[in-house]
């Protein structure tokens, strides 16, 4: 165990007071668990809410911040936040404009938010839900049916985001969060294992020399395991399994993601490989973002998250973002 | 091993070819080793040019850009870069204002950035140097005589790299450099070894269950190991390293850095008991960066970083600021 802790029961809670210390400009509810944005509610914009288990850091929290989330919900490690939360967070942010939540297809957050939207609107509040599922590895896993929610998030997060923050209205903002998803598709490899806090030892067993292709967020089980392969060879398996689903028509946004502890040199080293397989395959590459964004605690690995973006699309990730983990300007 | 590479030799310019893939707003030169502002040089300005060894990304190429340095120069893992790199980056820069070069304390990397300011002044540009040596855990080491260089570089490259781009004459940009780094102290602690692609085994032993308190960004060897300790004793230990040297009369800017493999949460984590104990000692703190800034490959483990800054540095601190790590705005 190399953990960086105190005790296991304090990991979130700990983190959560830490991330309010570095971030003065976000509102840190660290009892109840919740970041808002501090200007929130907004007059006049839809807000998107979104949460999920810790452990995925920066996800959600990081992403707080004026063209992005208003609030984020944080529950225990893998583990999904409470309705309460999220009908706490919805009500502190909607500013009469509706709430959209960003849910990522697990059954634990699918139950959380449907409950949690119910909720929502007994008080009034205008809510939409938006459910990512871009996951192409496996179809049902052991947190989900259907596919599962990954690199997308990101997507779908920045680019609603930036419509929210531009004043379109609740339908407009779900249906660019609808879209986005539909056209969106990722593949994660896993060269290690994840150690959650409570438990201490590998959440599963990947011997040294093998990787897990097809890896979920959580270590869930992949497509295969096979053994140790270069970094060019992950890329093409890697982006044919996006692409043979995906199949675009025009060119992609690409997130090329580390899933924790995979060095940012290899990271950037893997992108070569992908935008070299992209480019055999003649798929044009408008944007491309290389970090770690939808981790899986200390498990070394990356995963791929293309997106067929239109001119729409691409003017909304590209407008400007403050968060603590995304940011740009004009 | 669980490296995403292809074949060791290859590393330092695969994660080139993939940076610059995803940094089109960046001058990449792979076959040099080279990062520029595509805006350089800029007239009127001074040009800050940093460089080391690979394996501390984002340190320095992620660092490049408008607000801080206008060029970087990557090295071979842990290998200072040569002078032919460091004389083409400071021409490729330089207005005829002059370049400051940031140079980490490590003896290869003084040795080369010393015989390329000779040459640099040769071909008629102003050179000026600043040597970064704020680690506080040992006077002399395996690579380093004197202190080493490590998390403050980051605090010199910005808010130097500030005061060149509003215009401050060379004479002014290398005072404030020297000043930042005067009043800058680091402390780092290592939970695992780093694995070099090179060896593909780790640079040194590290048992489960241990740390090695006061480790260099090599992996060299710090004061002392110990039995495993909580978050909060090791914020205690490596903040009073710190204060015990720096004995800040006013507020810090503080940095919590993670080492690479270290999850986000728990650096979080860390980071609120870093200000506890911050707090503890009276000393009020001014501003927090907390990330993956200056790493070691996939070692797990912190650092601390503490600058006692005055409303100048802080100023500087808090203009402007856009490369692909580190972004902010007005």
């Amino acid at each position: 165990m190399r953990m960086l802790i105190n005790v296991p029961e304090t990991v979130v809670d700990d983190g959560l007071r830490g991330f309010a210390a570095a971030h003065p400009e976000l509102t840190v509810d660290v009892e109840n668990r919740i970041v808002l944005r501090r200007d929130a509610p907004v007059a006049g914009q839809v807000a998107l809410v979104s949460g999920g288990g810790s452990g995925h850091e920066p996800l959600h929290a990081g992403f707080v911040g004026p063209g992005m989330l208003a609030g984020a919900c944080a529950g225990a490690i893998f583990t999904s936040p409470v309705p309460d939360q999220m009908v706490r967070a919805a009500a502190a942010v909607d500013s009469g404009a509706g709430v959209l939540f960003v849910v990522k297809n697990y059954t634990g957050d699918v139950l959380n938010f449907d409950m949690a939207a119910e909720l929502t609107e007994d008080e009034g509040i205008q809510v939409a839900k938006v459910l990512v599922d871009d996951d192409v590895a496996v179809t049902d896993s052991l947190y989900t049916a259907g596919r599962r929610g990954t690199g997308a998030t990101l997507f779908v997060e920045k680019i609603a985001g930036a419509a929210a923050e531009a004043g379109a209205p609740l339908e407009r903002v779900e249906s660019i969060a609808r879209r986005v998803n539909a056209r969106s598709r990722s593949f994660g490899v896993a060269l290690s294992a994840c150690t959650t806090p409570a438990k201490g030892s590998p959440t599963f067993e990947l011997p040294n020399g093998e990787l897990e292709l097809g890896i979920g967020i959580h270590g869930e089980p992949g497509r295969e395991r096979r053994p140790m392969m270069t970094s060019g060879e992950i890329a093409d398996f890697a982006v044919d399994a996006v692409l043979q689903d995906l199949r675009p028509k025009g060119p992609v946004l690409a997130l090329v993601n580390g899933m924790g502890a995979t060095p940012l040199l290899e990271l950037y080293g893997f992108n070569a490989e992908v935008q070299r397989v992209l480019g055999e395959r003649g798929v044009p590459v408008a944007r491309t973002l290389v970090g770690n964004y939808v981790t899986s605690l200390d498990m070394a690995g990356c995963s791929v998250t293309l997106c067929e973006a239109d001119e729409d699309l691409l003017r909304l990730w590209d407008a400007p973002v403050s968060t603590p983990a995304l940011r740009w300007g004009r």
